[in-house]
């Protein structure tokens, strides 16, 4: 089967590799001619690209296949540019990380023109190349039966973890890595949320580990609390000087926090013991707020992923003005002043 | 009736002030002569001072009534002082802010010898002189009650606040600004959940100060979004440029969220609308802690109260760690890297 | 001056008295004649009403002040149908709990007929007739300065509250209880942030007195502690039987929580000491849930506003699905079972 | 090497199991004997138990290795007893829930006595049999190192995982699962966190999939909302009927959220896809509390890990008080009345 991908940066061009190394072919378009080249030096003749949208096009077979795999601000421009070029039968698809709102309104642009519109959430960052990409999908059902060959290829497989208990038999698409989840926007659905359940559970590690190094705070903090600080009752509780990397590693095994964040945690402790390279400012790229708007509107208490969420734009300074206001009050109130930076 | 009281800063001195004027007499212990001297010409006979405390114990009248307002963490050994020089029957007060569990040890410790020991939680700030103090008490039932001309003398009276729909007749304590809240330490531990509830009602307009400062977002964010950044997806709805000091002013008046706290709020920011001389480094001073230790020890939910005290942290740089964990997982699994700092 | 109100409900109601006892006229739309009725013989000549929308329109002077003070989801088509009848620069005003977002589209859509378009956030409830009400105000200035002699009487005016130390001389609007805020929306915007704060500062003292009723629970708790619960280490320190409802009252004189809400607390607890008559399923009317999504979509971190409004969906059995899942993973990993219900 | 186990429990069998399977042997200590015997017709030769301590204690060579498996309530008065029989360079294991303060004070009390204590954080569940433990140590050097040889055999080997990248040469001990994490209560600080951790991570995916669960809630709530209640302002964005179990089972492979404890949740889903086998009653046990406390004592913020454990009191009925407060302010200042219970 073929597969047109609009975009050849790491994820689009990681997806082609799985592709056509599964024995499927593969057309790209991309601006960028070294992306193509190198692509098709790395996979032959299963692979052809061009730097021109209508070539690109008419190098696919009908029903054409055309997965957009570019940056989430670009998708809907690029969407409507090649939907031009398109005929009735042929399927687009968003494999990028846009907000299911857009899928609503891209699909119903589709729709008269009788082009298929699938949304594809895709996870497994760069490790995907090897790992396999989990894939949410939404859309129609036929379209989406219609791609089940190259999903197939591009998702982990069956072997990629043990069978849940109690699952026995021919394995439902799920357990290879591919779901297809509902009509249009349920793959970014369910990708939006996976991603806040991500954030809730970074920041569990984050949390954690930030506890276990303040596990030798009695020892560190020598002589007098100011009347300012609340003094440490127990110092003797917290006479701990932890490894903190060494821990990391330890739970991948055995514990019940294993995972593959707690994975990559203790390899980027491995590498950078005391994490000196990070300023600490952390971004968040849309999916954890979206979570929040969703539950929001239909009243689901996320205190988790939201605490999640805001911690990273305290990350980022933007609680500075909120704090000025609490120590406005307390100066007001008890006369109290800061203490001076550390 | 007669006050003894121990340390003559400015809430010792400020309770002395209310009592001695209130038709009382009062003596107090301080070691800066400077302090005695100066409540002693603003006072005049109703005063008496003394920088040595058998004297000072001596200046007072049986039964005892020493009330102890120093610093928490000295507290503890100059109760054990007097308590040499005391006799069965005196009474001694803790004024100051205590953690509840240390009145019941030095509550046992004084009861073989005869002496009451009675903890008052006392609210009110730099503004008590004028407005009164709110006080908690905990203690036994025949020293709070001896102490009751004193107490009245201290709180703010019922003419503070309108009276409660329903409250009729002769006013209770509580609507004089005292109350006996139960047995030893149940003054501190009132005292204590005033607080915690303090860190929370002051995080609420903080926070939502904070939102009014960013709704010119739309305005003030000029140009493009970055890739590590979620785009401001209706920047129409974020242009307005708020006069926060103005809009807490109008809230005084009329609105649900008219409190003491508000009153401070517009104050500080009538006199700094930009905070600048603030750097939002909030201390916290125990209080806000011990209310969330009490609330897991009995099982309580508070994850208000605690996000306002995990915010002061946050304040102090104390999340810097676990940020440093979020920034390093993602640039693991995503290859993400920071933004540069603004 | 002359106001136009259209809805007689409560608010309404208490807004046109408000006016009208302050030497204004009024005129009243409303289908319910009886509520007409009772205002005329109310107020006498100062008022007159109508339930026909055509000849209320009729019954007011030019430039016409159309105050719409109905339930929000009613307001936009009022708003279209009143604006069929209205002349070039007539003003309308939505007094009511409309979302912000709706205020530019309605203002968009009034302006071409060369009609104003003014959003006032109310606050004050039940209590405004005597209180005033707190008016936050959003709109171009000149219709909004036009309707200033309105504003005066329905405010709370400066002898509400004590003024602000170093606010001297004729008193800002502000002082009196009410502000323009900005351009179209910014009155709905302010009212908003508002409510997000009011529900904030409510979790603050509702968790706290949670606290307080749990001060007893070592003596409650007798007996052993399952091995699926936590036992109480110090059951000593939780030997108090409070009486919340005094120490509500001992906090409204004199203390730094004293506020608003806690005296209508203080007057709720001494009515019904248990809250028996509340079954504790909260509602939320919107404004908190949209302080949350600007805070989201600006980047503010709001961890107390959005724990308040989460605590309100829990209220309503919307946690349950969740807990659940934390039952079936105890269950899994540790073979734990569920404690039976209380 | 020999093994000495009080409590053959489902945890202490378990480790004998993997133990005696490994070449060492094991002597039992337990109550019902039952359990010995079963044990014993399960592993032959190599375990050998007593109903009595005195006669189980001279079963062991010296120096004794006396692992106390049992619940934490029982530990601290078995490890006295046990004490009393043994010598000067015996070692005693507390591998159960302690608190590591305990820790501390038992480790004095034997110090005297020549006895070293070590305390081992245990995770793993009902799956360490087959998949190994995770151990999590705390004491002196030289006893340590002298149970390196048992360690190995209960902690699942570095096979378990792959190894971490950057790792290369003989494994360190935290790979093979095991982790001598400091003095005297490490083990025990250390597990306490994996737990809190822990409680994080399961809150994270259980607020996911409540969202999940909620997609449908446009399609679902058909007729008008009340005015207690927020309308949905896009229904059209909630029209998803999503397979929750089947989502758990796709993110298995390829995502970011990969873990053991999405295995478990899978597994539960697919055993009940409802989850009608749970009352939503969550248990916490200790440890997630005592993390809390820590980031208290120590200053650190913990919003996301506090969050989750005030959900499970909230589970238990615990935030009704505080609604009911709630409940009571809204009808006060609005006149609001709660909804009736669905």
């Amino acid at each position: 089967m073929q597969l047109g991908m609009i975009g050849l940066g790491r994820m689009g061009a990681n997806i082609v590799r799985r592709v056509v190394e599964d024995g499927h072919t593969a057309v790209g378009y991309e601006r960028r001619s070294a992306h193509i080249d190198e692509l098709r030096a790395e996979l032959g003749d299963g692979f052809r690209g061009s730097t021109d949208l209508t070539e690109f096009v008419g190098m696919l077979e009908t029903p054409r296949v055309v997965w957009v795999m570019i940056p989430a601000g670009a998708t809907g421009a690029v969407i409507e540019q090649v939907a031009e070029l398109l005929e009735p039968g042929d399927i687009v698809i968003d494999g990028g990380n846009s907000r299911y709102h857009e899928d609503l309104e891209r699909a119903a642009k589709l729709r008269p023109k009788g082009i298929h519109y699938v949304d594809i959430g895709t996870s497994g960052g760069v490790f995907g190349r090897t790992r396999g990409f989990c894939l949410m999908i939404g859309g129609e059902s036929e379209p989406v039966k219609h791609l089940d060959p190259l999903l197939k290829s591009i998702a982990p497989g069956v072997g990629a973890a043990e069978r849940t208990p109690g699952r026995t038999g021919e394995p439902s698409t799920a357990e290879l890595g591919y779901l297809h989840c509902g009509p249009v926007g349920a793959g970014h659905f369910v990708k939006m949320v996976h991603n806040g359940i991500e954030y809730g559970a970074m920041a569990a590690y984050a949390e954690g580990l930030n506890v276990l190094r303040r596990a030798n705070y009695g020892a560190e903090h020598s002589g007098e609390f100011s009347a300012e600080e609340t003094p440490l009752e127990h110092p003797e509780y917290y006479q701990y000087d932890l490894d903190v990397p060494e821990i990391t590693e330890v739970w991948r095994r055995g514990s019940v926090v294993a995972s593959w964040l707690l994975d990559l945690t203790a390899a980027a402790l491995h590498a950078d013991p005391n994490l000196d390279s990070y300023s600490g400012r952390v971004s968040d790229s849309g999916e954890g707020r979206w979570t929040i708007d969703a539950a929001i509107d239909t009243g689901v208490p996320v205190p988790v992923l939201s605490s999640a969420l805001f911690a990273r734009f305290s990350s980022r300074g933007e609680a500075l003005y909120a704090d000025k206001v609490l120590s406005a009050m307390r100066k007001a109130f008890g006369g109290h002043l800061e203490l001076p930076g550390e």
